[in-house]
Parts: C-alpha cells; structure tokens; sequence
C-alpha cells in the first residue's frame, strides 16, 4: 500500500562539515554544491545535507569539561553529530595534514561518549598540489579510532588553482565535471549508509 | 525444514596472508592461533581460516604480465583471493611499514582485474616497539586504493618480546590474554562481513 | 684568550611548544623536566629552553589576516619561533594524530614568511597505547611543508599510564628512566642543530 | 699547491636505485636523466650517481642469514650501499604506497648493521594521480628507522600520463621543465650532504 511505502521510506541525514574557517573557503563552497546536488537529483530522495557550523568550538582543553559536561555549544555541536546518518567532511589541507579548526571539531565529539562511532562517512577536498590529498590520509587514520566507515571509492581531490577557474568569487564551485564527480562521491556514501544499515 | 536451512547456512571463506617469509614467524604463529579458535569456538560455525601461501610468488615486474596473462604461480593466488569472502592479514612491521613480501603480494593482486576489491578485512601483528602497529597504518592507506574494508576495532599489536613468553619455540602462540583478543577481532570481522552483505 | 673564548660561545635557544592546553598536562611536565635537565646539566652548556605558550592564538582563519599583518598574539608568537636556533614539540596523540591546538599554532607559524623554515627539531609524547607514537609521524610529515629538520633518533614516546607512576599530581615527570632517555633527544637535538649550522 | 688541492677536492658518491624493476621504467628513466644532468653540469663538480641494481635480491627472508652472513647478491648490495655519501631514490607509488621492491631492498639493507645509517637521501617519483606522492611519506616514515635524513625541498613528482609526452618510448626523461626541477633537487641533495658533512 503506497501509504506504508511512504511511512517506511529511508531517511538519511548527512553532517557535512568543513574543515576551514574562511568565510570564502573553497571547501565549504564543496560543501554547498554537495547539498544543492543532493536536494536536485532523484536519486537522493530521502537524503539530506545539514551543514553543521564548527566555527563557535573553543580550543579543545578538557579542563573545560566540568562535572562530566561539555560547553553548552560543544555539547549542540555533539548532539547534531550524533543525530546524523553520515557525514560529509570538507577537508582542506594545510601544512600536509588536516585543517586544524577540523581537527579541534573532531576532538571535541571524540570525548566520552564517542559521537563519530559507526557512522559512514566521505572526504571532499579542495587545495594546490595534491587538492588537499594529504589531509584525507591523516583524516582516514584519524577516522580509524573515531570508527568512521570511510567510502574507499570515488575519492575527490579538487585542484582549486589551476585554469579553468573552479569556483566563482564567493566560493561556489563551477566546474561541472568537478559536479559530477561530486555526486558520484554523494551516491557512493548513501549506497555504503544503506549497506551498513543492511538496507540495500 | 531442516535441510533447506542447512543448505543455506552461511559459509565465509576468510583468507589468511603471513607477510614474514620466516620459518618461526609469529606473525603466521597469529594465523595459526586464529584458524584454530575459529575452528573450535561454536560462534565461527560456517566460518573457515585458509592460509593462503605467498612465498612462491616472484618479486612484481609487470614486464612478467604476457598477453594479459600472469605468471602461473601468480594466477593461483589471485584466484585463491578471488574466492574469500573477507581477508585476515598478520603485518610484521619492518622498518616502520609492511614488510616487502606482504606488498609484493598485494601488488601482484591488484593487477587488473583487482581482486581485492570490496573485500572486507581485519589486520593483526606480533613485533617489538609498537607491536607491529606503524605497518598496519601503512596498510590501511593501501586498503583505501584496493577498496578493502577494514575494521576499524578491535585493533590487535602484539608486544612480542616482552616477558613473559608469547609464543612458544615454534612460533606458536601460547599467551591466554593474546588468544582472547584474537577472538574478539575474528568475532569482530565476521560481524563486519555479513553486515556488507546485508546479512545481519 | 678567556675574554674571546667567551665572545664565540655557543648559544642555542630551543623553543618548546607543548600541544595540550590542559593545565596538568603531561605533556608539559616532559616539557619543564627537559628545561631542568638542560639547565643542570654540563653537556648544555649555552643551550636554552625556553617555553613557547601557544594557548592565546585564535583558532586559524587566514580572514584574521588584514593588510598582511597577523593578529597581535600571532606575530608575538611567531616572532618567538623565529628567534630560535632548533625546537622541542611535546606533541601528545588525540585521536591517532596531532591535538588541535598544536596544529593551530603550527598552522599560524607556517603563514608567508614561514618561520619554521630549515630549523632542527625533536618531538617528543607521553600518552597511552603507543605513547603518543601516531602523533609523531604526522608532525613529521607536517614537518616535511614547513622545512623542519628532525633528527631521527633517538624518538620519545612514553606510556603514561603503566605502572609504576610517570608524573606526579601536579604533572611533573618522576621517571628517573624516561629523564634518562629525555636527555638523550637533548643531546641528539643539540648535536644535530650545531651539524646543520656547520659547528661540529 | 695544485697536487694537494686535488687531492682534497670532495668527492660525492650518489646511489641511485629505482623501486620498480621493469624495463621501461619511467622512474628509472628519472634516475638516468639525474646521472646524465649530474655529469654534465658545472656544479656538480665531485658528485657522482652510481646506478644500484636492486634487481637480483631475493625476497627478504631472514632464515637465508646464516652464521650472520647475507647471501652474497645482498652482500654487494649492502657494501654498495655503505659506499655511497647520498642517496637518490627513484620511487614507484604501488597501491598508495611504495613499491614491493624497493621495500625489499630498503629491508635488507636495514639489516644489522644497518648501512643505510645518517646518509642523505631525496626521492623522486614519476606515475599517475600525485605523480608518485602517497609513496613518498611512506618512505620518508621508514627514513625514521633507516636514519636517513632526507632533504624536504624541492619534492619532486612527476605526473607521467598527462600531455604532453613525458618520456619517449625508452622511458627517457624528454621534458625540459621536469628536467629543471630534477637539477634543482640534485643541488638540494648536493647541499645537504655538505652541510651534514660539516662542509659548507
């Protein structure tokens, strides 16, 4: 009956966070385009991207953490992770490892009880050189104690600098084939979710 | 009826690969260990360890590949991975990252068509400093390109030098703490493995 | 001449960073522990710890960045790195890498003009499981963009958490083994700055 | 005095070997355009590549080390090695890592004692995605145990597969600009080895 098929329709709610603070960043405008790709395409029906904003975290100092409580807007960053299906990281590079405003944010929801435990998860990344590959790789290893699932295939590496022009002057991406291979990323982390979940 | 649910109890094949050459490894002594709790413990009923042997394959030189075509020796290692449904690594750590006959063999079995691809899999490591645990990062970063998936918990390193004794003359393992984490990555991958197929 | 012989001395400023904010932080207790050994100690003879505090600098957004001046607390702190002759990061492991605030303070430093550039270095972790060990091999990587040079050997993780006691209450490292091997990463540290500065 | 100025005139042994043993090898084709750019230039009066076939090792197995002796293809690769001031890397990325063979090489020449100890090293790779990248910092974290101290700039990755042609079909370096910056880190890794020498 299409009333219960409706009722039981999956819904997949995707974290996306980005790992620089620049009100301009590139990675964030990846971030954007991910979540317009997702609400435009059908075949992401039931699935949505929420930017969480990690921009109001203090420095990570668990002297902070009084009476086994976290500051109030570490424990709203906390609880909007651990309401996620999945996440989506924006990661830059900086200094050939993770940004380190995403580092503190994975930091903070790492503390007791572990919010990041058994989720999926994707990397998109923008940047010179390798467009920010080296950040992922530490990103991964981080990811392996946290217990993020992290999609193997497609990884995007975005290099930001070279003609043609990828982003537009407020930071929004672009470039279609950079599109496309980001909703190729944005298919392969809802297809692992529902795998994890035993749904498909 | 019995029968028919005998017939589609589930079977997993994992494979197990030894990075050491040695004779006395501990590493393999890990495999061992692993294949006989797997075969005694009630909770692996229709899960089997088979030692897959690395030894005889030569050093990779794709100038060995003849009309798509690989040597002999190599075809039936790949077929033998080809066949497992997840994968049981133990990783020495030597100088700080695999050692050389464990790449050599993941090398040879990535060649196209790769048949690693989408297999999941489970690290274990018996050595000094920290237990074998730099090779294992080393061979996560690889899984990311051959599309393994790992576990990411229990992680297993085995300070193997360190009093008292945890293998015995002839490389087997002999410490009671060791085989119970053993267990638990075993029991962790078998969960990990019908969970990617949509069976629990 | 004494009076020359004076003139020409030796002097070696290391600047120690420690990368956890925390107050008791063991972290810094290795810090203050190798201050002392310095300063007690005849082999260092002109050499100098000093302690670096990165706890004032905001978290890294290059839009703090106007007419090509850092914020206040930015330059004061990278014209403290830019003053010494070699550096000791007491680098403990979150998450499987580097904290947040030891990458942010590094990230600040490595803005045009870098002011890490071609100096020596040693790290050094106190921490569980590998001692900090998986931070260690990031920062080396980091390490690698910003042109530091870190002697290899010999490294310093310490298991804070093993019996008998490392630190006492208010952090201060105890552990008449792990001062041993601190002055030993002093010793190879100031060998190795004075062979780059083509003095020994 | 002329004699003696000759006779104290430095002399720079580079070995250079190449991780992949294929015939057309493009990284090897990097590591004979940095021999060929070694002997012709000015600057690199006293510096030598030597070409170190790693070829007819065997896989490293130490149940072949008896009575503390290495099979003697190993032996003339380890003595080889002990010769050399410098070391010039020519490294493959193989499934996000280095190469199985140069691993191998790298593993037996570790063996005690190690004759890898406090020498100078770069590296350069030629191959699709990061031009060689990911095997670098695996092989810079090995660097760790070896004690080899590389250079950290310039790095040098070469992207093989993108137009125009790189190599010719020999597996000749053809590119003008690549051949630029190949100089760049012989003069980087010429400088080093000076300065660590003392000499500069």
């Amino acid at each position: 009956m299409a009333t219960t098929q409706v009722a039981v329709k999956q819904v997949m709610n995707v974290g996306a966070i980005c790992g620089s603070l620049r009100k301009g960043s590139y990675n964030r405008g990846l971030l954007r385009a991910a979540k317009q790709i997702c609400a435009e395409s059908k075949e992401f029906e039931g699935m949505k991207i929420d930017y969480i904003d990690i921009s109001p975290l203090p420095m990570i100092n668990t002297d902070l953490e009084v009476d086994g409580k976290y500051p109030p807007v570490v424990e709203a960053f906390r609880h909007k992770i651990l309401q996620t299906d999945a996440l989506l990281f924006a990661s830059p590079e900086y200094n050939y490892s993770i940004a380190a405003p995403l580092k503190n944010a994975i930091d903070w929801a790492s503390r007791s009880p572990n919010v990041w435990a058994d989720k999926p998860a994707a990397i998109v990344s923008a940047g010179g050189g390798f467009g920010g590959g080296r950040s992922q790789y530490h990103l991964r290893q981080i990811g392996v104690f946290l217990d993020l699932h992290f999609i193997n295939k497609p990884e995007f590496f975005l290099q930001a600098f070279q003609p043609p022009a990828k982003f537009d002057r407020e930071g929004n991406l672009i470039d279609e084939d950079a599109k496309v291979r980001l909703k190729q990323v944005l298919l392969a982390l809802q297809t692992f979710t529902l795998r994890l979940k035993g749904k498909c």
